[in-house]
């Protein structure tokens, strides 16, 4: 295995300045001592208030400010977040999109997706068949792709938002992040690098992050639970596994059951609105999994607000 | 009629000292240049993220840390924000609260309310008969009130909000405010004073500042429309008369349409949770009812968040 290229600071400080016009600065919100029963200094980065409500924009934006992109435009697979975030982008850039999405995609996702003009092919089950479909497809016809996680330019986009947090919160200790296909991780640990503390969440169901830790290399796991759809990439990608091993400080699992309830708390006592990946990275600290010392500065990411707001009430 | 007294900025200031640990510095976003349509540099303050869902808790804990709180603890009328504020501020400070609401108010809220330690009387149709019997019982018990926005120290609360915007964001010209019975906007324009041009905004179903400015007094006028629980106090208080004259710059309308539309677009395109007064101050902007001149630096209070999330859907 060749070892995968490396995202460097110059990179991320290179793609802020590429999307800047194109992405929000998300707000943080600092808690009071003690807020939530957990004694540490904890900031949370609202990034679920980005652009179609996850942190995915900024990959897409750098990805396709970084190239050339063909009359044939760009393609993706995904079902959830990134696929939006691809149309989304290339609808503001003005090219044209393709996403590949399982056949088991909600159909609001879908009309989602039709709605920022991208053309939508349904095939497969899984995510792994829409990559497979739109790979070939892209060999077809030329279009730009952009991986949801395992492409410089996107890491290098979704560390953006370590750069952002770190100029806002330039306290923080120890940075909590929900782990998919570990894009968002490997941008965030290639800005803060051995500056701060990066601990990893996966839900119990798709531990991909820690299968391979263990593993010693990226390996393919069942994925389920109630996160699967944003964090259920079935295998970590090669850039974040790189990153993972030099930068990120531990790996921690969360179940199910302790995501719904950081989901709730964030409802509850903040009027934050997280689908269930956004709230992972927090439920860490709420369930335990993530013990902080007494007055420790804690960061977490809140990634993506894309709930159907009936489920919170 | 007596002249009113005044709050300063030495008010403010102090009341921002007392409160300080018990309120939180919610966070500001600033929107991109053309978002929603609008020319003009926009920044958001999201108060809705602050405790119990909106900045009623600023003027209720000034109210609280402002004097000698009796045995017979602190007593409030009101349905909606301002009673659950009081009662949260009581229970954190140790106090026992008592809080009148009308018999029409939502047993949902009244829960919340005894949630929080609060002893609950339910009497009369309106806010108006509500007040009067809070106040008959304060005369017994010796209970402190805590008036909803006609007290001082209420106003004083409210204007920490007005402190802490400018200092997250001391570009902004001018602010748009929502107003039912005025101490928000008493307070805000009390702290920015001439420095910054403040804008009430009210539902034209419930026009309460407006119809006073017009008569040259606080005058009672019927109240109605989709944000009445929180907008819908039937008269303008006294300071906030006054403070209007000195430092309102603009009073203007919006109707239920343009609330209704305001919050949905505060959640499909930034994920924040509004309830519709939370939204009004905004819907200026997008309704036209406020127009900035080009690249005008416009500061916006979302003031609420306690809308039930089905309602976002
Ligand atoms: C909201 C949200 N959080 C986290 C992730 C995981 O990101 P990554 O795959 O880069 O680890 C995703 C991926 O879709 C997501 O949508
Ligand atoms: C969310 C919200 N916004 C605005 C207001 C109006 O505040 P004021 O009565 O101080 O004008 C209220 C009052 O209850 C409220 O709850």
């Amino acid at each position: 295995m060749n070892e995968p290229p490396l995202v460097t600071r110059d990179d991320i400080t290179a793609a802020a300045q590429r999307i800047d016009a194109h992405v929000r600065t998300t707000p943080i919100i600092r808690m009071e001592t003690g807020a939530f029963g957990i004694q540490a200094a904890l900031v949370l980065k609202l990034e679920s208030l980005q652009h179609t409500g996850s942190f995915k924009v900024r990959g897409a934006f750098n990805r396709m400010l970084s190239a050339d992109v063909p009359p044939a435009g760009v393609i993706a697979a995904s079902g959830g977040n990134h696929g939006v975030a691809v149309a989304y982008a290339a609808q503001r850039l003005g090219h044209v999109s393709e996403i590949f999405v399982p056949r088991t995609a909600a159909s609001v996702k879908v009309e989602r997706l039709r709605r920022y003009g991208a053309r939508v092919t349904q095939v497969g089950e899984r995510y792994a068949d829409a990559l497979l479909a739109s790979q070939a497809r892209a060999r077809e016809t030329g279009a730009l792709e952009v991986h949801a996680f395992d492409q410089p330019e996107v890491v290098a986009g979704q560390g953006t938002l370590g750069r952002e947090f770190q100029a806002q919160a330039p306290e923080v200790e120890t940075l909590l992040v929900a782990v998919g296909g570990g894009g968002l991780i490997a941008g965030v640990a290639s800005w803060t690098a051995s500056e701060v503390r990066v601990v990893s969440v996966e839900p119990e169901a798709a531990p991909t992050l820690h299968a391979a830790l263990q593993a010693g290399r990226p390996t393919t796991v069942p994925v389920a639970g109630v996160a699967v759809d944003a964090l259920g990439a079935s295998r970590v990608g090669e850039i974040a596994f790189a990153v993972a091993r030099r930068h990120i400080e531990r790996a921690v699992l969360v179940d199910d059951e302790a995501i719904l309830a950081a989901r709730r708390v964030l409802w509850d006592e903040l009027r934050i609105a997280t689908e269930p990946s956004g709230a992972a990275a927090f439920s860490a600290l709420l369930s335990g999994a993530y013990r902080p010392r007494e007055g420790e500065r804690v960061g977490v990411v809140i990634c993506g607000g894309n709930a159907d707001p009936r489920t919170l009430a």
